[in-house]
């Protein structure tokens, strides 16, 4: 399963096989079995988490059990609650599996000496946060821009391999619709093909 | 005016007289009158921005003329299209000054220089980096799951010193409301004053 990080990573940054073989050194294996947490909110999200296979999601829950679906992370994606990573501090969302998942884990402490002794990673990390500043940036321009079927569509570009994995409920938990609209929505897309 | 640069950064980073003149020796300071453009859709955003007073705005504008304010960048406080910036390619986004505003430049060149001879800056990069992806993954999750009054209350409470000294048609396009839901919200708040 390490494997197919370690080819994700070839393919994106240029890297020695002593770097490979101290980033293996400092990392973690995990499964996660469907519908268990990695993060819960009110504990600090130790890890950068990188997934091998599965599907996790990050989401918030309000007091009244309505959940609020920030983002997904399927196969080959970096993920962690950032703010809380970063700042080792309570984290305000949760992540959960909504597959079995398998990630590689590295603890804030270990990654921190990891790029601070491969520049490579350090600037490939960095362009990965820049990365994902352009992407939730696009994400609220189309949150105040678009039409609810645009949103929708949206949604399909940005997880093209990910949209029909995921109950319909959380779709709509991450449009910010009910789930009335995003069947409407839905069913007005299959009448036009 | 470079000075309020330099009083603002040796309250965040430790950085000796040394590192200060090289940064110093890289930058430059540029006047933006009010209404001008510092960037605009299609050019590729060559520097990091600094603002030591004035307040720029970043929005989108769709063919019809209609804009979406993305956010607002007002003293001492850091802004660009990043993925502008990191990949050099043409932004999809404009940036004016709301007001007359002084900022300091650096092209993204020189920045590279500077934080691979200054640790102290790159570590304090990475952290305003990570903290724009929360403070954006906050405005998500506000889309997504506030009414219009909290929309209101929490720019309020994200632009503490600017929220006043911005037209409403900005606000609204930050919001994503109609002026006319802007009024009515503000309304109600003085009411209930």
């Amino acid at each position: 399963m390490y494997e197919i990080f370690e080819r994700f990573m070839l393919a994106q940054v240029a890297l020695t096989p002593d770097d490979l073989q101290f980033i293996r050194s400092l990392s973690t294996i995990k499964k996660i079995r469907k519908r268990q947490f990695i993060l819960r909110e009110g504990e600090v999200a130790r890890h950068k988490i990188f997934v091998c296979r599965g599907l996790l999601r990050t989401f918030s829950r309000k007091d009244d059990g309505t959940e609020y679906t920030m983002r997904f992370a399927a196969e080959n994606v970096w993920t962690t609650d950032h703010e809380s990573y970063y700042h080792q501090i309570p984290s305000k969302f949760n992540i959960d599996a909504i597959e079995d998942t398998t990630v590689v884990l590295w603890t804030r402490e270990n990654f921190i000496e990891l790029v601070e002794t491969i520049p490579t990673l350090r600037t490939y990390v960095e362009e990965v946060m820049a990365s994902s500043i352009n992407a939730i940036q696009g994400r609220v321009l189309g949150n105040i821009s678009y039409t609810n079927e645009e949103k929708y569509q949206d949604f399909i570009n940005t997880y093209p391999d990910v949209f029909n994995r995921v109950p319909l409920h959380m779709v709509a938990s991450y449009l910010g619709v009910s789930r009335e609209t995003l069947s409407r929505i839905r069913h007005a897309q299959l009448k036009q093909r």
